[in-house]
């Protein structure tokens, strides 16, 4: 029986590390080459390491395909291990990368109901036409079966409805299927990916030390980071994310976790992605990761 | 006064080469090193070296970004080279890039109104509000400014309607708007990107004698190339495709050129693709190139 595997695609928030616009600090660092740059966040499981699952299909998927062997085709002449894509929300760097997956290859794309009628409600994707790529509308709170002998369960998280729908799709805002996090289990082992969270909630909390491996959103350092650096104007909570410092950040509210944690969804702004800044070793000190791309998780 | 500068962001066809479900005999060859890989099609152009114009905004966009130094971000925290985009048709080859262009930069979208009614018709694409993201709608045979110098004339070609409409909007199929090539104009220097054409025309075969350089569709080499590789069911005309070799081919039909010429936007299938196969030679023997990317053209 093989192992629960999970590879890091993209440890980056939407728009990815360097940023195709943005001279910030930080990205200068990555444009100069001095610190690894991370494309846009996805992460591959497989339970049998023949068909593999991707968490999320990110506007950097077929450059993420080609740098992971493990999602190269086999079979001729065509063929892939990619069996399924589960999407946590409709947001452009959780859907963009569908578009990767077109060329008449047959696998099964889940998510929740708002989330496949978000992306449904593009004409581009009928690229993907459900015969050959069928919808499964997933109910949070309700276990699912994954390729290669994977048990799956979507849970509600607090967050927000995708960017680009916020002016006509105002009434899904509270609505507990727009912004999800999965829960992958094995044999026992357990992985929780919540690449999005604007609180934490005691159910979340208890998820979370639950599992051998937490991949949690660490977007920003600084709930007003955007602003102070000059390349946003709206605070990480506003956008659905929860700082990782200060007294309301992730780091103090989940203290009491001893479990593997590594924070992904970094935004190109947050200094946690230098290696040599105060911000990465309060995170170290708490026992926590920071994630690249290309990192393997065996459990 | 500056140049007229051409960067090759991408010479392959939808699907980019290798393709990330293929191990046809040419995709074999690019994953196994042996050949260079090729990102999706998409060209940038630039009058005076400071502002740089896109010709479709293919969905490698990001990663061609960073592997060109001349679209590197200038300016703090923000900015970018990139003035504008001219879009030659709403294929998701040539324009799901345009989701890799958020984060509030204004830039101008140029196309038909066929491509750019296309391209809004999905909800994705508010991420580029169009107060930000002027929409620009341009006339065939009608010239325009495109900044830094340059002029421009978009002109029907003989294709067809994006793959993902075909059912949609088989009303469109006829229309002279839904696929086009570009002429760009500098000093007296001509560039013809034509990546999408059926059939060669009397008025097509004049406008690419008229040009310095040609950058001319060369999907296939063979009509029923993917019928035979087994990697597809239709031919390269039904696609909208001309081949390059045969009686009815591009080599055969535009002999009399004596200009620059590239063939571009390779699907992975076309063997032309291989330094050391018959077809390249073919090629190469009636004095056309086969391009690659970062290939930098100075005219």
């Amino acid at each position: 029986m093989g192992r629960l595997t999970a590879i890091v695609l993209g440890a980056a928030a939407g728009g990815g590390f360097p940023q195709w616009n943005c001279r910030c600090p930080v990205c200068a660092r990555a444009w100069d080459g001095s610190i690894p740059a991370r494309t846009q966040c996805s992460v591959a499981v497989s339970g049998d390491g023949e068909r593999w699952i991707l968490l999320n299909a990110s506007p950097d998927l077929r450059s993420q395909i080609h740098a992971t062997p493990a999602l190269h085709p086999r079979g001729a002449p065509r063929g892939s291990p990619i069996a399924a894509v589960v999407l946590t929300g409709g947001e452009i760097d959780q859907i963009a990368g569908l578009l990767s997956l077109r060329e008449g290859q047959p696998f099964d794309l889940f998510g929740t109901a708002e989330t496949l009628c978000a992306v449904d409600a593009n004409p581009v994707f009928a690229a993907l036409p459900p015969d050959r790529v069928p919808r499964r509308p997933i109910l949070p709170d309700v276990a699912f079966a994954l390729p290669g002998g994977i048990e799956a369960e979507l849970f509600a998280l607090p967050g927000k409805v995708p960017l680009y729908l916020e002016g006509a799709a105002r009434d899904l805002a509270g609505d507990p299927g727009t912004n999800v996090g999965i829960e992958i289990r094995r044999a026992g082992a357990r992985l929780v990916f919540a690449p999005g969270a604007a609180a934490l909630t005691p159910g979340l909390k208890q998820r979370l030390a639950g599992a051998d491996l937490v991949l949690f959103d660490g977007t920003l350092f600084t709930d007003d980071e955007m602003i102070r650096t000059g390349t946003g104007t709206k605070t990480g909570r506003r956008m659905g994310h929860m700082p990782i410092g200060g007294p309301d950040g992730s780091l103090a509210g989940l203290s009491g976790l001893s479990n593997r944690r590594i924070y992904i969804h970094l935004n190109n702004t947050n200094p946690a992605l230098l290696a040599d800044s105060a911000e990465r070793r309060a995170v170290e000190a708490a026992g926590w990761e920071v994630a690249e791309d290309g990192m393997e998780l065996v459990l």
